[in-house]
Parts: structure tokens; C-alpha cells; sequence
């Protein structure tokens, strides 16, 4: 029996293989798809990234559309639920004291009430996505027609509850830019699905500030934070940029594109501006959000916005010369050692992935950067980059895509089952920075 | 009494504008030089960085050279003792435990030597250099007469061993590729500067690898792992590009010139090759060795050798699920803590830094980045961008420079007198990655 993350990694393998085999097959695409494509489309969806070298509306057939949905729906869910299933594995091998710590962190009386929130995750994720699906119809249906209609709203519901960026439309949501439906409900989705499922339970259960966990309160925290900076950030500046907001008319409508790109960069995918013509500037700063990501068991990707929260309270922490510590809770060095090694790995990953793409594709520099952070961070907002990459290129962002999505969740399993060295060490010093 | 960080920053302040004034004097430049400019070149010496706006060999008198090369090796050697400097000011205000380790750190036998420190500091800088002055004075005094060449070998070997950067010659080394004294005396001067004063201290001491500190262990360690990349890598990149290796004749030539430009990209500035025609792949490796840097308590800048080390030796403790370790020693919480804060900060002021630069100026963005990591690693590494900024720009560069020279010294003192807070809290739990 191979180690679970091992296992893990060869069941989305495995599953990738299976939903690139279904798209090559005649009858899911309306023109030829190359093995390559369909590895890197089905790779996408698994890992509900969103980045496509095919235009998944025109090239692929109902056929194609509903493999590529289900794919997006058991990488999206399917993963969060398996966090939740390697927990529950995972009470079964730790110390009292160790599985007292995670019941609370769980909210829960006992570890093994651990397959009643599967089966919660399941529930919400479908009641969600209905709703989804009624709100958008009212959107698409009398666009596109009843069946056309509905199923745009099934498809972008699914896809965005799920974070995986993928539309029927090659130019995403741009030309719903200021549907005040689009505005609201994708977003709605998007963020419900990323900020964890962990976070909705609590707050359903308790409802009132006081009694939520403190990974709740630094969820609820860190995301608005990050959508107040990058909504304000993206509007100041491209305001004036007439390829982007400038072209927008009305103050409101820049406002909300600016609303929609901002929460959309941490990950949901989807965009309703072209980002090839935004400025250097907000490239970077879009960089960074899409590396931040979500929530931690959630449909998103990202190094996670408290694994964000929890270095910069290290810092402040180091500052003021205490330890870390939020809402009068304090933060173990255990957990700073984490995000330590979080945030090295992602880093190094992240440097490797763009020197590997820089090698092999001469473009510009910016737009591979924005692209490799979009696959690692699994977002999959494009500046057009990704489709003039060759199969190293490619094979790369297979790679960080597959990395992205499957790496943080192996890194938290190997955490919950450390042992204690025996062997005690002299503490040594090291002169640092 | 303002606190001593704040007081060292002023200090380097008013050396700062002492210098600028000093180089707008009439008879300091052969040319008009405006006050941005001077303020921008004392920065750079002060600070060691090397990124300069003017051509000090051309623009400058003899006078300004001298102002010049005298700002380097205040700054170069003088934060360096001013490190030790607040050291001993600490060991006065430290328990005795704190003492005790503060004492093993340094290999001292108490902690009322660290005068002493500072003494053998600015006794083996001025012998040091005096050798450079001598070995340098073989290539130079042919070339160009006793005087100019003497002047040369001087000012390059006080820049060489402060990790200054800064050479008479608008092209840095570039004449001199191939010339085997260049490329092993000017190496062996920033090497033997940048590598630490406790570290040259502790090797002096002990001559055998076994009786090392667990820090000079590391350093050594690093240094030669980092050395070993950046060679292998440079050369691999540009064997073939015919406007850097490959206008070069011979195998021998190769690999000097990639193992010049491998040590001097932490942190000392100098290069044999035109680096504005470096492929983006190796400008990628080149900013991350930048951003690195050299050993604390040097003359060299970056986050430190040693920071990368324990984050790395974090990492891997990590996975292994065990407390982090390095030759048989303990790195304890509060070093993981402080590293954090290091790097978090450095990638933080790092952004904001090219975020700000890439908003004032519409040039290439890798371009850019290999400049901002310059000025914050202090490396003075060019691809030619600097010249080219606007006053904004300027200004963001003369304060990356600063930051990233005072900076982390200023940490370091914060986190030698933290105290212990009286308050416990008990410990919550946040799920990452
Ligand atoms: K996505
Ligand atoms: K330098």
C-alpha cells in the first residue's frame, strides 16, 4: 500500500488520464484535439484551474462540455472532500491530545462525526449550485434561449462554485462586464466556494462574530482585506486605461469591474475585462493576489490566505518582540514552521516553473510570469501566453497546475501525522539577515 | 534619546547627505552634477551598492573618487562594526541566559570583548585590502602607468572587499574577462568581505571544520552550493549566446567569466560580461542569487546565506516531521520566527518596490525586477535600466538601497531585547495551504 499522499496523487492521475482519453474521443470535440490538448485541457479542469489551449465553447461538443463539468466538479469538490476524508483517516492514528485539538478546529464533538461533514460539503456544494443555476438562468435564458440558456447557467454555476475558470465563451465573461447579475451571483459562487468549507459550518453554526474560531475570523478578515486592496488597485490603476476600465462609462460600472477582477484573481478564473491590456503594474499586483489564493479546503488554490495572515502576524509578532498571535489566540511555532515551508516550496516551485518556461518560450517576461503564477495559484486568468507555449512550456504548466492543486493538501497530511524525534539536539544559533 | 535602530538609521542618513554635499561641490565632478544624482551616488556608496547614474570614472575628479571611496568603506566596514557596536550595547540589557549564547555565538569568552571585535574588524579589513592594493597593483601599473595604476588598484580593492561595486571604468571589469588576476583577486575580496567578519573570526580561530560554529558551518556550506548553482548555471544558459560566453574563445575563458559572474551576484556588484544581453532565464537566476546575498554582519547585503539556509532546513524538517536542524544543532522556533519576518518583509519591500518603479516607468519588466533586486540586495548589478528612471523612480531605488542595507540590522537589533510577554494565551489552530 503506497503512503496516502502517494495515493492521492496517483488518484488525480489517474482520474486526469481518464477525462483526457473521454476528450480525444471523436465525439467530444468538433475538430481534431491532440493528445497534448487533451492532457492539458483535462489537467485544467481536474485541478480546476481553468487554462485552456482549446476554446472549450466552439471546439468542444455537449459531449465534450459535460465530460469537462464533471471533471471541474470531483476536482473541485472531490479534492476538498478527500481533505476531509484523509482528516478523518487521520484521527485514527494521532495522540488524544493531538485529536482534541482537531475536533475543535473541526467545531465538531467527535473525529468521527468527520463523514457527517463529507456529506455536508456534498450537500451544500449541490444546494449552492442549484441556486446558482436559477440565478444565472435568469441571465442566460432569455439571451441564449431555454436549452442553450440552461445550460450556460448549469456549466458557469458548476464552474464557478467550483473555482475552475472555465467558460463557454472564449473571451470569459467580458461581455456581461456590467451585468449587475453576472456581478453578484459568479462572484457569490466563486467566494463560497474558496473561502472553505470549514468557514461556512462555522459560521452557520454559530452567527455571531464572538464565538466564531479564529481560522474563521482570519478567513473572514484576510478575504476582505484582499478584495478591498485589489478592487481599489485595479481601479486606481486602470481607470483611466481606455483597453480596459477607461472604455467602461459609468463610475459604477468601473467599480465593478474592479469588484470582479479583484475577487475573481484569488481564484476563481473568470474575467470580464481583457487582461492582455492591462498595465505592468496591476499585472504584478495580480500576480501576487492569484498566488495568495483562497481558503484552505476549499474549491481554491493559492498558497492560502491564512497561510498570508499567519506570516504576516509572524512579522508583526517579530516586531513587537512576542509571539504570533490573533484574536487573543496564539499561533504555534509548529504553525509558523508551516507556513515557512509553505511558502519556501511555493516560492521555489513558482521560481522553477517560470526559469523552466523562460528557457524554452522568448516571450514577454511579465506575461509568462502572470501565466506561470495563474497555474501554480490554479487560477487560470491568461494573458494569451499559455497557448503560444511549446510542449516544454506546456508540460510545465501541467505540471504546476497538477502541483497547485494536489501539493498544499499532501503537505497538510504529512503535518498531521508527524512524530517527535526522540533525539534531543543542543540548540545552535545562526546570525541571520 | 530616539532608539538606537532609529539613531543608526539617522546616522547613515546624515552620512548619506554629508556625502551628496561633498560630491556637488565644484571641484568634485568634471561635469555639472545635479542634487538628485549626488544624493543617488552617496546612497549607493553608502549603502554598497554599486547601482550608479553617473560615470565615476569619467564624471568625477579625483576629489569626488576619493569622497567616494571613502563613503564605500564607511559604509562597508563601518555598519559592520556598527552591528558589533550594538551588539555589546545589548549585552548590557540581556538576561544572562541571552548572555551566555550571545557570548557562544560569537566564540567569545565574554561578552565585555566585543571592543575587541571591533578592532580586529577594521585590522583585518585594512590588511585585506592592502594585499588586494598589491596583487591588483600587477595588473593596473602595467596598463596604465604607476600613478593612475596604483589609484586603480586601490580604489578597486577598497570597492572589491566593502562589496561596493563601484569601478572607475563605465563597463565595470568587462576589458579585463580573461585576465586570471582579475578573476581570482577581485573574487577572493568580496568573498572574504561578504562571507561574514564572525565567520573569517571563527575559521582563524579554529582551522579544523569539526570544532566550527554551527553558523560557519553554514555559511561555508551555502557559500559554495551557491557559488557551484549560479556557475553552472550561467554557464549552461550563455555557453552558446555570442554577446556573452560565446564571443569568448577558449573552454577556460567560459567558465572564469561564469564563475566571476556567479560570485559576484552576492553581493558585489562587479561584472566581466554585458549583462543587458543575458538571456531572461539567467537574469531570472541572477535576481534570485541577488535577493540572497551574502553572510550577515558583512559587508555584503541580500536576505543572507544563512536566512535561505534555515528556511530550507525548515522546509525539509517539515516534510521529515521533525524540529529543524543543521550539524547536529537545534534551530529553535524563534529563528524560524525571525526568518519569516525576514523574508516576508524582504518579498514585501521587494514588491512595493517594483510595483512603484514599474508604475513610473514603462520599460521592460524583467529589466526592472533585475534593478530592484539590485538596489535591495545592494548588489549594484545593471542592465541599464537605472539610468533611465524618472525622479520617482530614483527615489523608490535610493530607498530600496537603504532599506536593504539598514534594514536588516535594524531587525536584528529588535529581536536581540524582545521580551517575554507576561499575558499566556492559549493556543487556536489555523488550517494552511
Ligand atoms: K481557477
Ligand atoms: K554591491
Amino acid at each position: 500500500m503506497p503512503a496516502p499522499p502517494v495515493l492521492l496523487a496517483g488518484l488525480y492521475l489517474a482520474l486526469t488520464l481518464i477525462g483526457a482519453a473521454l476528450l480525444s474521443l471523436p465525439f467530444a470535440a468538433t475538430q481534431d484535439i491532440s493528445v497534448g490538448d487533451a492532457i492539458f485541457t483535462a489537467t485544467s479542469a481536474v485541478t480546476v484551474t481553468g487554462l485552456s489551449v482549446v476554446d472549450v465553447g466552439a471546439s468542444l461538443t455537449l459531449f465534450g462540455q459535460v465530460v469537462l463539468l464533471v471533471l471541474i466538479q470531483i476536482g473541485g469538490v472531490g479534492l476538498m472532500t478527500f481533505a476531509v476524508l484523509l482528516l478523518s483517516s487521520l484521527g485514527l492514528q494521532i495522540n488524544t491530545h493531538s485529536r482534541h485539538v482537531l475536533r475543535e478546529d473541526l467545531n465538531q464533538s467527535s473525529t468521527h462525526d468527520l463523514m457527517g461533514l463529507v456529506r455536508s460539503v456534498i450537500r451544500i456544494s449541490l444546494a449552492v449550485e442549484a441556486a446558482g443555476v436559477v440565478v444565472l438562468a435568469l441571465v442566460f435564458v432569455p439571451e441564449l434561449g431555454f436549452r442553450q440558456g440552461l445550460w450556460y447557467a448549469l456549466f458557469h454555476s458548476v464552474s464557478a462554485f467550483n473555482n475552475a475558470g472555465f467558460g463557454l465563451r472564449a473571451d470569459s465573461l467580458i461581455q456581461w462586464v456590467s451585468d449587475p447579475i453576472i456581478n453578484l451571483a459568479v462572484p457569490a459562487l466563486f467566494i463560497i466556494g474558496g473561502i472553505g468549507f470549514v468557514v461556512i459550518g462555522d459560521i452557520m453554526e454559530k452567527r455571531r462574530w464572538r464565538l466564531l474560531s479564529m481560522h474563521t475570523k482570519l478567513m473572514l478578515v484576510g478575504t476582505v482585506a484582499l478584495t478591498v486592496y485589489g478592487m481599489a488597485g485595479f481601479a486606481v490603476l486602470e481607470w483611466t486605461n481606455e483597453d480596459t476600465l477607461g472604455r467602461l462609462e459609468t463610475v459604477g460600472a468601473k467599480l465593478a469591474a474592479s469588484w470582479f477582477q479583484s475577487v475573481t484573481t484569488r481564484t476563481a478564473g473568470f474575467n470580464t475585462v481583457d487582461l492582455s491590456q492591462i498595465h505592468d503594474s496591476t499585472a504584478l499586483m495580480m500576480i501576487a493576489l492569484m498566488l495568495v489564493g483562497g481558503g484552505s479546503a476549499s474549491t481554491a488554490g493559492g498558497i492560502k490566505v491564512t497561510t498570508l495572515m499567519v506570516a504576516l502576524m509572524a512579522t508583526v509578532a517579530f516586531f513587537k518582540q512576542r509571539s504570533p498571535r490573533a484574536f487573543g489566540r496564539r499561533i504555534g511555532p509548529d504553525q509558523v514552521l508551516k507556513v515557512m515551508a509553505l511558502t519556501t516550496i511555493a516560492m521555489l516551485t513558482m521560481l522553477t516553473g517560470l526559469f523552466l518556461v523562460s528557457i524554452s518560450h522568448d516571450g514577454d517576461f511579465l506575461d509568462l510570469a502572470f501565466e506561470v503564477a495563474s497555474a501554480f495559484g490554479t487560477t487560470g486568468l491568461s494573458r494569451g501566453s499559455t497557448g503560444e507555449l511549446d510542449t516544454l512550456g506546456r508540460t510545465v504548466m501541467i505540471v504546476l497546475m497538477f502541483l497547485g492543486r494536489v501539493g498544499p493538501l499532501t503537505i497538510g497530511y504529512l503535518l498531521a501525522t508527524r512524530k517527535v524525534s526522540r533525539v534531543k539536539f543542543p540548540e545552535g544559533r545562526v546570525y541571520l539577515g
